[in-house]
C-alpha cells in the first residue's frame, strides 16, 4: 500500500490527477530514505531539507514531521517492513494547476509516500564509475534542491551503463567534479584526506554526505569539502559514493576492487551509528 | 474528456500510476499545440519534434501520426472544440519503472492528451518582459528538447511576475539571450533585421519560431538566427514572443506598448497562413 494525499491505499486505487504539476512540469521535490527494521534513518534531516526547499519554491507543506512519522509507521507496518530494510520515497508536488507555467495562487500540494523492501543484493559491492559528458549546472538555483527534474541524471546514468559502468560521475560547467547521477562522491587523497565536492561545485547537500563528514570528524579522519578535478579522482587512494540507500559504497574506475581502509572504516561506523 | 493510454475518458477516471517515471523523475517530453476550429496547426511538425526527442531519449512512441490525428479529432469533437480555438497538450513519459534512475529495459510509455478551450482574453496584447537571474544551460544535451523538466522555467516566470512583468527572458551561461520562460523571442534591430537567438545559445527549436522565420523569408524581411545580448534586446525597435498558443505576441520592457510594424505584419500573415 502507498500513501497519497491523506489516505493509505493499494497503488491501483491511487489516481494522480492528469493536471498535477508534478507530472506535467516537474514542479516538485522528493526525498529518498532508508528504513532499518521499521526505523527511518535521519528522518528529521530529510524533513528539514524538504521543508527548506519547499519554502524556496513556495510550495506549502501540508504535513508536520509528527504527522509524517505516524504515516511512515503505518505504511511500514502495513507493508510488513518492520522487520526488514526498506526504501522510502516521499514526493511533494505543487498539485493541480490550470494550463501554463504560472503556479496557482493557492496551491493544494500533493504528497506521495511509498515504501518497498530493499534487497541487499541490489547494489554491487564496488561500483564501477565513469565520467560522462553531461555537465551538472552548478549555477542553477535548483542545483542545491532535490527536485523532480531528474532527466539529466537519467541520461548520465544511461551513458555510464552503455560504457560498461554502474554509475556516472558528472562534472560541473567548469569541469570540476560535482556528484554522481544518484549519489554524492568522496575520495581519499594520498595525504589521507577525505574530500568531497563543495555545494558550490554542484554537489547536492546529501543527508548521508553530511553524516559521513560528521563521522570522519568523530573518527579523527581529516576531511574537507573541496573542489576536485577528474585528475584528483583518478589519482585518489579510495573513492566511495553515498546516498541514503547505498549508504557508503566503494567505487572504482577499475573493474577490480582495491583495498580501501578508510572507506571500510566509515562503512562500519555508519552502520553502528544507526 | 482526455486521452490516456489508449482510452478517452473523463479526467477523474484517469489514473496515472504512482510509479510513472514522468511523475517521479520528469522522464518524458511534451508538446503544446493550438487547434483552430477543429484543426491543429503544424501537427506534423510537432509530431516530428516529439519523435526526434523520443528517439534521443530512447522512449518508444506507441502511436503513429495517423493514429494521433484520429485521437485528436475525437477529443476535439467530444470536448465541443470543433467550432472554437483550443489548447492541446501531448505528454509522453517512459511509463512505470522500478525504483531508481535506470530506465526499464522494455519501457511501456504513457501518453496523455488534453484539449481545452483557449480564451482569447488569456494573453495580454503586449507582454511586459524582464530579464531574470536564472540562466538557461545551453550546454545541456536536453536544451534542444521539450522535456518535462520545467521547474527552472517556473522559477523564472515567478521571478518575472514578482518584478511586475508578464514573462521572463532567460540568458544562457555566457550571458546571451536564450529564450523566454514559455516562448521563443525575436527582435527587430535598427537596420530592420529580424533576429532570434540561435539554438546553440539555448533557444528551444520552437515550431512557431520556424514558421515565423519562414514567413519572414516569404515576406522579404531580412531575418537570421544570431547571438543576442541584453543590450541588443533593450535597443531593439520591436520585440515579440512566439509559441503555438500565443502565436506572435508583441513584447516590451516598458509597460506601454509602442508601434511595431514588422511584428504587426507577421501577426497578420501568420493568421492568414492557417
Amino acid at each position: 500500500v502507498i500513501y497519497w494525499n491523506g489516505k493509505i491505499r493499494p497503488p491501483e486505487a491511487v489516481n494522480i490527477a492528469p493536471g498535477d504539476r508534478g507530472f506535467l512540469l516537474a514542479d516538485g521535490l522528493f526525498e529518498t530514505m532508508r528504513g532499518y527494521r521499521g526505523r527511518v534513518f535521519c528522518l528529521a534531516q530529510h524533513w528539514n531539507r524538504l521543508k527548506s526547499s519547499a519554502d524556496f519554491l513556495e510550495i506549502p507543506l501540508p504535513l508536520s514531521l509528527a504527522e509524517l512519522t505516524g504515516i511512515i509507521d503505518e505504511l511500514l507496518e502495513k507493508n510488513h517492513l518492520l522487520t526488514q530494510d526498506a526504501s522510502l520515497r516521499l514526493t511533494l508536488t505543487r498539485g493541480v494547476g490550470s494550463r501554463g507555467l504560472s503556479p496557482p495562487a493557492d496551491p493544494i500540494p500533493s504528497i506521495l509516500l511509498t515504501a518497498q523492501p530493499l534487497s541487499a543484493a541490489s547494489a554491487p559491492a564496488v561500483a564501477r564509475i565513469c565520467i560522462v559528458d553531461i555537465r551538472r549546472n552548478e549555477l542553477s538555483p535548483l542545483a542545491c534542491h532535490k527536485t523532480l527534474s531528474y532527466l539529466e541524471n537519467i541520461l548520465a546514468r544511461q551513458a555510464a551503463v552503455k560504457a560498461g559502468a554502474d554509475e556516472a560521475v558528472l562534472l560541473n560547467s567548469r569541469g570540476l567534479i560535482a556528484e554522481a547521477s544518484a549519489a554524492n562522491i568522496f575520495c581519499v587523497n594520498d595525504q589521507g584526506w577525505l574530500l568531497t565536492p563543495r555545494r558550490e561545485d554542484g554537489a547536492l547537500p546529501g543527508i548521508t554526505r553530511q553524516v559521513v563528514l560528521d563521522l570522519a570528524k568523530h573518527l579523527g579522519i581529516p576531511a574537507a569539502e573541496q573542489s576536485l578535478t577528474p585528475s584528483d579522482l583518478v589519482q585518489a587512494q579510495e573513492i566511495f559514493l553515498t546516498n541514503s540507500l547505498i549508504e557508503i559504497q566503494p567505487a572504482s574506475f577499475l573493474t577490480d576492487g582495491k583495498c580501501m581502509p578508510i572507506t571500510a572504516q566509515l562503512q562500519t561506523v555508519y552502520r553502528q551509528r544507526l
